[in-house]
């Protein structure tokens, strides 16, 4: 048993010095603390359990606060641009199962992006929008209602759609409930989806794909033996196997999905679109 | 801080022996565990805070196995009998927000319940239904969504309406993870909304509004901070504000809501339209 | 057979002269056009089969274009100022079926409105809410699902809740598909519900409940039944009873039904509380 | 202007003869009337409207009365394994749009079918489902919302997922009132997203994907223009762009595609499964 964590960040607070082929940046951004974790070889990814790459997170204050304001989208989407090429066309996927609250934050987030690659030349020339990428949008659904695993269709995708670059949406556990819908992950990384839950299936990323693959995520839930693991310093298990399957959450989680995927697709369409005014794509996407 | 929880069963279970004025039976159905407290006296309701009344708990195998299974339902239908007057009218309310998903269980079954109060004497002999009881549903929401307490609404409905008796259904909390979704609570003694989160309202009870109030409800939640508290032995806490508003559940919320609000919605139609077909009443529901 | 409206206005566009009883004003704000009605006598009120009231109707150009603008909403606000009390305290009823689509404009307009009565002197001080009046919100349902009139419910509120004014708020038929999300009709008459489906029920007015019943609608279907009528001068009837259960609606309803919600309940709020800042009522009702 | 109907038994139906190429049979079995229709040939193609194949139509008296019996789940069945390959493995999709009431079948079906591709070996064997094929299932959402076709989609997905067939659900448009929510129509011969509103995209179907593509449906709409111009004979059109996006349907539109997308996964998961009890497929499916 070991504490389960998606976050990069969490992974680095376990040790007290940074491990070596690790680095770790720090700043704030208004109210928002912005902290940079770079893997550089692997024996930084072993150390802290997450491939090579650059990781992102940015921390606000609780939810309520400002989470729908303009300067909090502005910084995501300015972390995010970091990470995105500048051109090229997108493929936007939201994994997850739409129909289990704690898990549909990528569903619904892959709902309120943009879908512009069926736009034709001419309907792009009278709508203004000549200039923006060509971006396609999926939510594929989970393996045990599909039987597909993702990274198969992805595969296929990628020599069908031939996306330049892929951004794939997760709802993620943190091992802090402080954190619960008050951080944003994003990572250069990839994904393997069921990776923190010991069900790990194929890896979603550059290596395997041979494009680039963004990963964005947004703490929605602690496993329940996460945090009583910790709060008793290990000394205590959840022992049923039912009971491992619990997590802890805010009993607002209908709200907390509802605010979370609000918030990335607004910064990930802001990121996106960087070139056309965002009024142009509220209104395309209504 | 202590742990907490809507059973009566747990708030006994606290006693080593029993308390003066409980009384306790246990038996099996089938599959089932079936508890049977009785609080004599305000002596009883002072040691197991609860009121005065009958508490019949049904515990089951988990969800998966037999949830949906007619005998569960019996079992239920029949527990239920011994608390529902035999003959008159019934108003059945749904406690609960049906858009916070773990406190939706309320909501969810009262919209499975068969309404026939609005059906005139014409249409019920055509319906072969002349002989059934006039029951009204309501699912009012909550206090913060609607400025309006619930005690207040069913004492303006006990006047207008007039039910002979009054069955509220709400989501309930327990303070072990292996309850949730597995034991369905019924009592006697009515409700008082908000309780358990020391945001005590008016109690909904026959005291206060001069009928009977039959309580239903199946627990869906355990509060992070009991459940942290009971495997530290009371040497922790969650002491972020935030931290205490969590809660511990299944991944799978929404199926278990699902679940357990259909099983209720059958085990009540079965008691309250005792005499007639099931069939009829699935038939005239759809 | 006769065509169906609960619009005043069409019922008043039937005539060629105005009849005697009914008065018309034509005006235009920005891009919406507004014409005021007004029923003065029981005259009027058999000429136009509408009781004796006041009825406004605001006609913008289709759905996409502006109606989430400030203007629009402005421009409703004021408007409904018009007929609702300056002071006294408010209950705002959803009718409708929130489980039918082309129905559920009332109960999710409900739910986007902010309840205040529960709100005690001490938190409204601190929120900067002290001035603002007392709002109830009830989504009751209706009668096939709660066995429960409207009525008998606002009757009862009405003596325990003790509003000095009602808003009632339900999804309309109209005459014309062009009329479909683009119009809005508030009147002070109050509702008959099911009155246009030849089921009529209770009256909700102010000579039936003693205080002042402001209805507010947008037309969200045509009657099948109407339109071929209308189409065919008379001559063509849907003669099967299933047929005339039909209506003519746009194929992307929901999308109508959640854009004619938030602009109702964006007005209504901002009618109410027009003496705080808007931002402040947004906030709260996050 | 033409009528505007995606059932072969209606193009038919326009014929007092029956064209050159192509054949009709009518039986009855227990409620349901059957229509097989088959078109021979390019001419029998041509007269039509509907590419070479067969068409089986299942038209049952109104739902409410007995869509969720035994027996026409079984007819339904047997009709479609007419249909599909005994063996090989099946990707089932479900086409339209899922927050469009009207268009939400498609997804609403194929969330109700059992996707059992990605279960291993050992646990069909604890499962006692070692006999049944291979099936996936997806719900790829619509072109605007994805910026991919569904053709494109698929293509790639026979050539990495490789099923031996596809089964594709998607929402018809009928001619007449009386068959929406009470037809199935099954076919041989594929589909063509977008063929009945005059937006033909790629055909899916055997010679474009080289598999067999078996395509359910129930019709859920009548367009509002067709429904004019058959009353009026011809004589009248809508003639306002928004009119013609305007469409027929019950009321209850929400509650037809809840009972036509169960009937039509249990009919499709007795015939993908046809070597197991369908009590074991419930459970899987639960």
């Amino acid at each position: 048993m070991q504490t389960r964590t998606d976050l990069a960040l969490e992974q680095r607070e376990q040790f007290p010095d940074l491990p070596d082929g690790v680095e770790c940046e720090e700043f704030k951004k208004g109210s928002a603390a912005i902290t940079k974790i770079t893997v550089k070889n692997e024996q930084g990814a072993k150390a802290i359990k997450k491939p090579v790459g650059s990781y992102l997170t940015v921390e606000v204050p609780p939810f309520t606060d400002n989470l729908k304001s303009e300067e909090l989208i502005l910084t995501l989407a300015e972390n995010l641009t970091e990470l995105i090429p500048k051109n090229g066309s997108a493929l936007v996927v939201g994994l997850g199962n739409r129909e289990i609250t704690p898990d549909a934050l990528g569903p619904k987030t892959a709902g309120k992006i943009l879908a512009t690659r069926q736009i034709g030349a001419e309907l792009r020339r009278v709508a203004g929008i000549e200039k923006i990428r060509s971006v396609s949008v999926l939510a594929p659904g989970v393996l045990g209602q599909t039987g597909i695993e993702v990274f198969d269709l992805l595969k296929a995708l990628s020599t069908s759609v031939k996306p330049d670059f892929i951004i794939v949406i997760d709802a993620l556990a943190s091992r802090y409930l402080r954190r619960l819908g008050t951080t944003v992950q994003m990572s250069d990384s990839g994904i393997t989806p069921g990776a923190g839950v010991g069900n790990a299936r194929h890896e979603i990323s550059k290596s395997t794909l041979g494009i680039p693959v963004i990963a964005v995520g947004v703490p929605t839930v602690v496993d329940a033996e996460t945090l009583v693991f910790d709060l008793t310093d290990g000394k205590t298990n959840l022992n049923q196997p039912a009971d491992r399957e619990m997590i802890v959450t805010p009993r607002e989680i209908d709200l907390l999905i509802d605010r979370a995927s609000a918030l990335l697709a607004d910064a990930i369409n802001r990121a996106l679109y960087y070139n056309v005014e965002p009024e142009l794509i509220a209104e395309l996407l209504s």
